[in-house]
Parts: structure tokens; sequence; C-alpha cells
């Protein structure tokens, strides 16, 4: 145990406070700033409304500075507090954070960046922490995981989408042409993605019996190949459930896991289990 | 057997009737108290139609009365003829059939609370228990496991959702701006929520280029994250159906599971099962 | 080989033509069949067509006469060359066959009964036979059976959507009203269909905050809940392809089926594989 | 070695740049290639919008005869380098190449042919091959794989919901009538399609009662299945994903099989593998 100057000591306590959820106080400051950032956000949504800006405008201007600055002294209080400054305003939070107090203060300059203040909703994410919801954290790497090893399968579906949706659009940009809406070939591909993904607004809406035998066929194929990503995820999902699922017995010997659950002798060491 | 009193018998014959469904009477009281759940939710439903309630408003006042009548005496009746009253009033089934006849009462003195009688149609659960669908009950308490195994991550995907749309909306209301019907930003989530999840309504509708290039993205996403809950859901669902039919059954020899349904030896070390 | 009247000789020969597919002249005949079938459904699609029914009216009355006598000839024959008339009278074709013939001559004395001849494309199954594509056939029962082994999930499903969009319409007419399209409880519920099941016509679209924040959620539920039926009759697929795989092994003692691919015993007479 | 003249070995480089993607050039070619690929589907966009076409048409026009030129260039390259210049012109790549030229020679003599030029899009999935993405390649063949093998299946679900929405449409057309939107039964087949895949434009919405309880049956109907075809390509995925995963590898003493990738002994009799 080496020697603590009073100012180490503090910089420690404080660390402990906003980094860790752990003790009381830890706690205590992860809900207030919860709090804080919820209504801050609710805040920035309810500025939007005009009728709402008009009558308590004065109020939420207000409102949002105290947010800031609350906001500010938290990031500098972050950055000092920990050993590697550097690292954590790099860090996926660190910018979030960050990217939760710079609008306000380029809305001086800027009118209009204050509606970028809704980024702070990222920081909803902490919520899992405070709970003490590592399970859920747990949870969402899960899904994480299977997201990332169908990415390739996905990156393959989307790019074939992509193409079908232009040639599509175009056929219905030659066939219906822009006196029923269809006024341009990106705004067709607008449509068919429309169309394609199920979303049907119903702005643009063809008019030949031509056209809409064609949209028919997107629909259906909208309609079937939805079963495509679904199959790549849950199957994917599966695989991981099983792979969890067997990874509660483990060799005495060498200890390698992932058995399988009738295994009788350790596909490692070949030692009986 | 105890000496019981006349009144200790009515009021076990009342029980049988009323909470059992093997008996002839408990049966027949069954189907007529679904007729009457039915039937008053009809009449609920038809009184909010305008035409009918002009024409025929008499008559559905009178039969929601005698209605309320009824599912009065019958909630008195399970109260009185039940040997744990309270527990029976805070159970499920007894809260809804509280519900279900208290809005009659508070609409003497505040009109519009009669609509809240449509309360009633979560009676017509009962109907799994009176055609003796047990099964259909296990049936359901499967996907109720599903769903509870599920839910951390069912949790996890609605809240990132939840914030994906909240910067969605945001960023299509600084795009399109209030001209085009953004005009303000919980109104602009509503519009990505009612994008994500492909149910597109089209009251609004992007304008710009820009704006329906970033709608196109929002298409997209929703058509193919909709993959994440099915995965979770049916990747839950397989699993709990492998357990269900297999884990049941094991050797007493040699201790081997998995066994089909039909096995009379142990597919492992051939000894009789 | 019993004598054979001419008679009887020429009624064998019409079932032969008429109900199989393996000989030139029974092949000949259902292609001839499907293609009537085919035209005879065309033929009532364009009469509903103002502008074709206009011009060509005449044409499509005779054409319709023509296509019903020939299906009413046909219908005749197939009665008459069974040796079970009733057993075919009241199968499933039969009836088909029957309902593709009967709305031709009810229209006589009923007009508009003409549209009913579109059951006609019923019979359009019959294109799975002619094309010797039994196994498609195969394929249909699978999925036939999947379905009906998920039944009493899916009942219990539609059961619970069913109470959930009467709860749910009915709180949207209380909050939203008749002035914005919410005129009444039925059609609240049917607008609650439409949001939930993601379709979104827009006919009918909540206006005030509240109303579009429920709206919100029921859309978020109906992103959600797609997964049940989805889950179900997925994980009950996977589960009919597992007894499909491994229905190649049986035993060579007793011939039992659906071993486990590990088996090194017979489940059922214990003799060794 | 044999002797090759200046012009074989012209031909041979040329084959190399162009066909291959290893060397530094062929690399080179191919980026440019598909730099060129995007830039020309690009243009053929924007010239469909009219106020661009308006301000650029001149460049615009410059652009897509160079690009037609280049693509013409290279497809003559191509059909010279290749020794067998037939079995490339009919492959899907050779036919597709021909296809983005053709159109802008066509518009010559017949305008709007240029619109076809679009069809230069299919030549994006050359990216693929360029970034080396074989990987990609595999995953496609696998999504390829699991569609195959459920065509069958398929098949069946679309002509069933074929038939469906023919005679879904019909009953619409004969409740709504005209007045409502429902002109023709065509018109109603493509509203009924519209509705079943929940799409939902909105342009043709039921006003009767029987016309939205039917339209409430046909949402229900199509968000139920939904289901069949996600199902079928699940299982199927899943399936390919388990024959991959473990049937690869078996003992050579015992051949039991199924083994873990990372098996070094086999489970079962513990002999080395």
């Amino acid at each position: 145990m080496k020697h603590e100057s009073r100012y180490e000591r503090l910089r420690e306590k404080t660390h402990e406070v906003i980094f860790e959820a752990d003790t009381f106080w830890g706690k205590t400051f992860d809900v207030v700033l919860l709090v804080a950032i919820v209504l801050s956000v609710i805040a920035v949504m309810l500025e939007s409304v005009l009728e709402i800006r008009l009558k308590y405008g004065n109020i939420l201007f207000i409102a949002e500075w105290i947010f800031t600055a609350l906001f500010t002294v938290e990031y500098i209080a972050r950055l000092w507090s920990v050993n590697k400054p550097w690292k954590y305003a790099t860090s996926f939070y660190g910018v979030i954070d960050l990217l939760s107090i710079l609008p306000a203060f380029i809305a001086l300059f800027i009118s209009g960046a204050q509606a970028f203040l809704i980024l702070r909703s990222i920081r909803l994410i902490r919520v899992f922490r405070v709970f003490k919801l590592v399970r859920f954290l747990g949870e969402a790497s899960v899904l994480k995981e299977a997201l990332r090893a169908s990415r390739a399968k996905i990156i393959v579906f989307v790019g074939s989408v992509f193409i079908m949706v232009v040639i599509l659009g175009t056929m219905m940009y030659i066939i219906e042409g822009g006196e029923n809406g269809f006024t341009s070939i990106p705004k067709s591909i607008y449509w068919a993605v429309v169309t394609l993904t199920t979303v049907g607004y119903g702005d643009i809406a063809p008019q030949t019996p031509l056209g809409q035998g064609l949209a028919t066929l997107i629909m259906i194929l909208g309609y079937g190949i939805i079963a495509v990503p679904t199959g790549i995820v849950t199957s994917e999902m599966a695989k991981k459930g099983n792979i969890i699922h067997s990874n509660t017995r483990s060799c005495q010997h060498c200890g390698a896991e992932e058995h399988s659950d009738k295994a009788s002798y350790c596909y490692k060491c070949g030692s009986e289990m």
C-alpha cells in the first residue's frame, strides 16, 4: 500500500462513484444520471412540438442548459478520474458522452443543431448496467454474436434485394410512367422498397393493370423472401443456443469444454469422463 | 364424513356448479355463462355504432343491465361459495370478473365508462375450460414458457428498437421538416415506428429525396430485424419442444436418455425398459 | 376374368381416361381439362371488368356456357363411370366439381351468382396430378401435417390476438373518438387488426398524441408477436423433418422404424442392428 | 512450353487482366470496371429525374455513350480473349454483359429503350469477386441450396396462396361492389394480395361492415401464414447447417459420427482419430 495524497484519494473516489455501480454512491449516481438522461431526451422532444415551444420555450431552454452543464461536468470528471483519459475519450461510451453535450454548444452558432441533442438517447443503454442486468448484456451479446456470424449471409441477401429493387423499380417506371406518380427511376425504386418490405404507404400506387400485376408479383416476392433473413438468424441462433447448452461439461483431466452430451471419453485427451 | 347443515350443502353444490365443469350442471352453467359473456360483448360493441344506438338504444340499455345483474349475482355467488373469498377476489379471474361488472355501476355517475364493459371480453378465455380443452391450456403454457425464457432477449431487442426509432425519427425531423408532415420529434418517432414495423399508414410520408433515401434504409432495416424476435422465439420453442419430447425416459440399466416414445428396449445396451 | 358387355367396357375406358393420368388419353384429358379450367377462370375475371364486358360481353357469355356444358358433361361422366358415385359426389374433388357448374345454372334465376363461378379456380390444384408432381403433393402433406400438429397452439394464439384487438380497439375508440375516424368499437377493432398485422391501410389513423402513442405500442406488439406463429410452425416443421430423416433405418428382425440415428439395438424387439 | 506469337501473348494477357483478379492489373481492371458500372447506373437513374435531365441532360447523354463505348469494348475484348467465345456469350455473365450495352443502341431507333440500361445494375454482383469475397459467394450458395431444397414446398405454398387470393378477391368483389373501389375481380384480387401480404396501400379499402369483417379475416390469415415460408426456409437452413457442421467426420475404429470440430479422440470408444 503506497502513500496517497488527498488529491489522489478524491480522484479514486470519483472514479468509484462514476464508473462503478456496486457501492451505494455509485448506484445512486447511476440512477440520478439515468433520470437526467431520460428527462433531457424528453425535453428535446417536447421542444420540437410547436405548441409546447411557444408556451414553455423559456423553461425548456433553461432545462436544456442545466442538463448540458450537468453532462459537461460529468464528462470532465470522467476524463479527470480515469487513468487513461484518451482510451475513455475514444471508447464507444466516451464518444456518445461527448456527442450528448456538443450539439448544445454548436447550437450557439448554428441554429437547428439542438435537434442532435437527441443523440443523448443512446446513453439510455446504461440502464442495463444500473439495474445490474448483466444477464441482459449477456443476452445482448448472444444476439450480437448471432448477427455477426450471419453477417456474410445478410450482406449477400441485402445486396440481392438491392439489385432486385433497382430492376423492379425501373420496370415499374417504364410501365406506369410519370402520370401515375412514378416520376423518376429513384422514386420508383423507393416505391419498390416500400412494396417489397410490405410497408406499403400508398402515397404512390400502380394504376395500370400491368403495373398492378407486377406489383402483385413484388408483394408475393417480398412476402416470401422475408423468410430468408429469418431463416439465417434463427438457424444461427439455434446453433449458438446448442453451443451454450453443451458448455456445462468439462474434462477433469485436460479441462476441454464443448463436449457432446453423450460423450463417454474426452475428445481431446482420450481419458474417461 | 362430518355432519353438514343444509346451508353448507347448498354452498358446496353451488361451488361445484360454478367452479367445476365435470358434472352436467357444472357444464351447463359454464356454457350458459359463456353465451352470456359473448352476447354482452356483442351488445357493448353494437351500442357504440351510432345507427344501431339510435334505433335499438333502449333494448341494448336493458340488455346491458340484465347482463350486469347476472354477472353481479354470479360474482357474489362465487365469493360466497368459495372457501377463501379473498384469494379468489385477488386472483386473475377474480379481478377480471369484478372488472366486467364495475363499469356499468360507475357509468351511473360518469358517462362514457360503459365502453370499459368491453373488458368482459377477457372472460372469453374461460372458453378453453368449458370445452375441456385442457390440452389447449397446456399448449398455451408452452407458448408462455417460450416467451418467458426469451424475455431478457426480447427486452434487449425492444430497447434497441426504441433507441433506434428515437434517433431515426429525429433524423427525419431534421431532414424533412414540418412542411412535409414531420412537425415534431415525437410525431417523427411515431412515423419511424410505423415504417420500421412495416405497418406503413401513409398519413405521413417523406417527400424529399434525402428523406426517401433514409426511409428506404429504415424499411430494409425493419424488414431485416424482424428476423431477430422470430429467431429468439423459434429457437426457444424448438429447445422446449425437444426437452418435452425426449428427456422424460431413461434406461434403468445403463441410464441412456433420449429414447423414442415407442421404445421397449434401450437403444444402447439392449436391456428391456 | 369375367365376361363384360360393351357398355361395361366403355364405362371402364371412360373411368381410365377421366380418373387416371398414366395412359396417353388419360394424360391428354387432364391437360385439356386444365386448360379449360384456366380459360374459364380467366373468362369470369374478364367479364367483371366493365370495359371488357361492354365490348366482348356476348363472346364471354357464350364462352361461359360452353365451359359450363363441358364441365357438366365431365361431372356426369365422372358420376357414371365411377363405381361408388355417392362417394365421389361427397368427396372433396366431387363437391368442388359440382360447385364449379352450379353457379351458372343458379345465375339463370338469380343475377350476380355468376361471380361464384370463380370457385372453379379451386380445381386448379389438379395441376399437381397432371404433371405427375406427386412429390409436390407429398410436400403439401408435410405442410398440412405441420399445420395440423400446431393447430392447438395456433388456436390459442389466434384467440389471444382476438381478445387483444378487442381490448386495444376499444381503448382507441375511447381515446380518439368518432371525429378521427374511430366512429364505433367494431370499426376501431378493425383498425386494431389492420395495425397489429402490420397491414396499415391508412384509411383510419390516430390523430391525438395519446392515440399515436398507443398505436406505437400496438405496432411494436404486432411486430414482435408475429414471431409466435412463425416459431410454432418452424419448430413443428423442423421436428417433422427430423422424423422423416430418421425413417431410413428399419429393424431386420421386427421391421420397426423411426430408430434414433445412434441406435445399436432395436428399441422394439431388442435385437442387435 | 510451346512457341507463342505476339498476338497470342497479347490475347492471353488480355484474358488474364479481364477474367482474373489475382494479379495487380487484373484487380485494377475489376475495380475500374465496378466504378464504371456504379457510375453508369447512377447516370441512368439521374437522367430519369426531370429537373436533372433539363439541367444536365447533355452531360448525362455524353456520359451514357462513354459508358456504352467502354462496355462495348470490354464485351468485344472478352469475346476475343476467351477460348470458347460462344460459351461465354451464352453464360449468365455473358448475357448480362450484352444486355448492359444493347439498350443504348436500340434507343437510337426506339425512344424509351434507355431505361433498360438499368439492367447494368445486375453487373454489380461482380463486386463479390473483386474484393475476393469468395466466402460471400459460398454463403450465397448455402442460401441458394436452401431455397432449391425447399422449392417444391414453396411452389405448393405460392399455388395455395394464389387460389386463396382469387377466391377471397372475388368474395370481396361480390360484397363491396364497384362503388367502394372493387370495380372488377382482377382489381379485387390485387387488393387481396395487397392485404394478405400485409403491404396495405390503402388505395382501395373496404367500406361495408361485412367487407371489413372479411378483410379482418384475410389480414389475420396473412399474418399467420407468413409463418409457412419462414418455417420452410428456416428448417431447411438449419438442416443444411447441421449437415455441414457435423456429418463430415467419423471414427475409424467404431464409426461413431457427429464429432465436435475440435475432437482428437472418439467420444464413444476413446480411440485416437
